[in-house]
């Protein structure tokens, strides 16, 4: 008997009749004898339909009372769930985030889980219930209701997994796994059976949307063994764990692990401010001071006349009207002469921990996306991936052109 | 500088364009120097839509779920509120009843308030915001969240209204006041300018549909001068106060207050029970344990047989469903022969203060009822009412056979 959490995520819980399915899914575990906790997501759609709502009352609401407003959608799948397991002869009850305790910072819309309590939970289970918990949302010291931002759900089921100790966390989600790259722009793309948390945790940040990336982070941190499947199916998906629970079953892994994209950046530059000392500091201190993350920074010294500077920075494309209006304040200070916003650009990003052995992988990037006539504008790097900054338009093209240049390509149609 | 409650119902925050009047009008009692405390509705036919999606997985789905579901709705209102009033440039936070602390007992969809601590209210409102309260909601000794029943904002308003020791709870609704009887059934009735605590309560129970009675009883038992008026217009409304505020004014009021109807009642008869001390007390033993209130209770005495007798009584129609299953365990016990039961169904009452000093009121309903040719089937009185279950056809005819009888019609045209 294992304790095992499966959280689904709002495709997977978008109906009655996929709630439904959901519920079977977890009786059937539950009747097999284990403990279960399970994490839902909103219905899929409902959190946009909430935040559209805030949206009519001003272009940038309240974020304390956005996050009451979205704590709302798991609120009502964490209810149907536990009737729908009801229904299907299993006990079962919901909790809240202040219910179970999620403690979290108070940086409303994207707060970050300081502790969770796991007692609740364990009572739950205890009394031979499955416990379904509201994924999202957790309450502040002040008792305020928090949400944890996009793909919060996967952070609340690996952070719970962590906190009561569970053998498992199951995320699942409408696709059946990890893909090298996304089917949808590359056909050829192939499901990995392995990953580590490092190569996820690139992943993640890069934009394959199959998993949040806190969630992996907590996952890394606490050792979490993190099952990513399907809920359409009961084949076996992708197991996320530690690196050297995997390597010497996989000696054929590629170098590259996976092509990723992120059509979710936008791209500021500061034309023309003063190239002095504390500047960029200045500039930067503002943006973290309103909680905005930044992604990529390119500072081309010595371009826009004497003495100036121009700098280049990329935020989500959420963040982009708070951004500007960060900007229209500090910039004036510091000198800028004009604010250039272009949010058609992806990042493209390939991941891999064999890069850490292998030379030459950054510059065969660049040569495969040359050869396809695509300018690049700029560049990050890690340990272990390399991403470029390109024109929306060309996403699919390089994504494919990347796919097939580290040999990605699925040769041959195998059973997985 | 009063301080003010004001409730909006689920139809003044129907929609987006709603709550922004709301807001407005807020806004405008805020600038002009009160404190302001909004208690708000779910949006008109939300509850619904959650109450529906539950029953989708049983007819008679877990209580619990179903307030943690259903709390919900008041939940968004509340959020969008406090973003309209700062959008309105006031400066507003919404609290649920968990976090204002509205402690109720554990009687879920049904629960009774315990106590209200208006601490956090009272340190939202000193820091100069509205405060806006989710109604209807409420939370247990063990953190559950509870709901208050139908109608519960109404409750919500007054008892807290009750709470911080309110000026005034002014109800905000779809109509324009209490009205003689429903002048969709009377288009002869009048809208009331003042009416007792003890009037409204028998015109709110008996299915007037304008107050919740809980909220009319916590009002008299406070003292809170209640103000039912419409969203939708700046006329004055009708004022419930207790008697002793009014009655010298308004010495040519009617000895009948007003008619009211209640199509919510099913009957059910259990026939042929044993006719022995103790079998009544266990039958309605059993639906009390359930939570199921009882309104008219009828015996009669030696029919059925030797030794038997049939009872006779009503519930509401959503306790209808649950009450079968109860007397379907109890029935057989006290030897019940058959179960009849019969929706089709109205209350009509007649209600007034004036009934204390007139004699032959009750007679003079049953008269008029009679000369419509609509068949009695079951009678009760109170000190300030009359009210009789007649079938749900005759709805409308009695309505107005009464409203005429007892001189309600309205006479002239009046500005008010």
């Amino acid at each position: 008997m294992s304790l095992v959490v499966m959280k689904f995520g709002g495709t997977s819980v978008a109906n009655v009749e996929r709630i439904r399915n959901v519920a079977k899914r977890c009786a059937k575990v539950r009747r097999e004898g284990h403990d279960v906790v399970v994490i839902v997501s909103a219905m899929s759609g409902e959190t946009n339909r909430l935040l559209a709502l805030a949206h009519e009352f001003g272009e940038v609401p309240d974020p304390r009372e956005m996050d009451a407003l979205a704590a709302t959608g798991e609120q009502v799948t964490a209810a149907l769930t536990a009737l729908a397991l009801q229904q299907e002869g299993v006990q079962a009850r919901s909790l809240l985030g202040h219910q179970v305790r999620v403690l979290t910072d108070d940086a409303f819309t994207k707060a970050r889980i300081r502790t969770i309590d796991g007692t609740k939970i364990g009572e739950v289970t205890k009394a031979g219930s499955v416990c379904v918990v509201a994924g999202f949302q957790g309450v502040d010291d002040h008792g305020n209701i928090t949400t944890l931002g996009r793909g919060g759900s996967d952070t609340s089921a690996v952070a719970i997994a962590a906190a009561i100790n569970a053998d498992v966390c199951e995320i699942y989600t409408d696709v059946d796994g990890v893909y090298t790259t996304d089917p949808n722009v590359a056909p050829a793309a192939r499901k990995i059976k392995h990953i580590s948390y490092e190569e996820m945790l690139e992943l993640a940040s890069l934009g394959a949307k199959v998993l949040q990336i806190r969630s992996v982070e907590i996952a890394m941190k606490y050792g979490v063994p993190v099952h990513v499947r399907s809920s359409f199916s009961d084949a076996e998906g992708t197991i996320v764990t530690s690196e050297d629970k995997f390597s010497s079953a996989d000696m054929e892994r590629m170098t590259v692990a996976g092509v990723a994209y992120d059509k979710n950046e936008a791209k500021l530059t500061l034309r023309g401010v003063e190239d002095q000392p504390g500047v960029v500091a200045k500039i930067f201190s503002a943006l973290a001071d309103a909680n905005i993350s930044i992604d990529m920074i390119i500072q081309n010294v010595g371009t826009g006349g004497a003495g100036l500077t121009d700098v280049t920075f990329t935020v989500t494309k959420a963040d982009l009207a708070h951004g500007k209006q960060v900007i229209g304040e500090v910039g004036p200070k510091v000198g800028m002469k004009e604010l250039l916003v272009d949010d058609q650009v992806v990042k493209v990003s390939i991941v891999g921990l064999g890069m850490r052995s292998h030379a030459g992988i950054a510059a065969k990037m660049f040569q495969l996306l040359a050869a396809e006539g695509i300018n690049i504008q700029a560049i990050s790097t890690s340990e272990i991936k390399v991403s470029c900054l390109i024109a929306a338009k060309y996403t699919e093209l390089a994504v494919r052109a990347l796919h097939t240049g580290f040999g990605l390509d699925k040769t041959e149609v195998r059973e997985e």
